[in-house]
């Protein structure tokens, strides 16, 4: 199985703070933003940085206590969420959020923590289109 | 100034259990390896992730408490180093390690908090050759 990160989210205590670093002080172009909600980031070819809420992102999976950040992995199809969940479940991970349809978008999400820690979120998400370079483009 | 992340650092609390599940466990070849200090692996086109045990990242950095993870910008010159620190600061960026000579290897590097709490590592290090694509290859 390959493995990949496509998306950096750093799990904010405050979306606007953020959001005055990066884009306003920093001057990063936003890639994709739903004010409010999320801002992304380009950090390279094929990679995103997402500034994402720490509270939304404890209601995304269905914790108390969010992490810190996590690292995602885009599939090109559900069946793929679902093949990655399971090598990753195999080598000793525990799924914190089975595949399921997520509330942000359309497509398949799950969320997977590995043994030292780090939760990886594993999406299909059709908005984004990936290949060799990992996500290209973002139909927003 | 442009914006990159090019090696996610993973701070994990114990290097051999990380290495067991994502190189033994997982498969993953790594990139990179200096047995018992740090593991490099491919992320996608450019891009790393590597684990570094927690206590050398605190020492490295110079804090007691070390961050549970860092992104790590390459730069392709020690003055690039300057510049990209000197930006962040300017736009509100906390700077724990000025740029110096790091201890693992040649080149310059410095340690940066931004606002929402995360912890970049801004690097020359003459061992990788970065392009547009970020890193492309390790003289390990």
């Amino acid at each position: 199985m390959e493995l990949r990160v496509d998306v950096i989210t750093l799990a904010v205590p405050d979306l606007d703070e953020a959001n005055r670093y990066y884009v306003d002080a920093l001057g990063w172009t936003p890639a994709f933003q739903v004010p409010g909600e999320v801002t992304f980031l380009w950090a390279g070819t094929g990679r995103l940085v997402g500034l994402f809420g720490r509270d939304d992102l404890a209601k995304d999976i269905g914790i108390d206590d969010p992490p810190p950040f996590d690292l995602g992995r885009n599939c090109n199809s559900p069946e793929e969420v679902d093949e990655v969940v399971a090598a990753m479940r195999d080598a000793g991970a525990t799924v914190l959020k089975e595949p399921q349809r997520p509330a942000f978008f359309d497509g398949r999400h799950a969320y997977v923590r590995t043994p030292e820690g780090t939760v990886w979120e594993i999406t299909y998400n059709p908005g984004f289109a990936v290949d060799d370079n990992g996500i290209r483009q973002i139909n927003g």
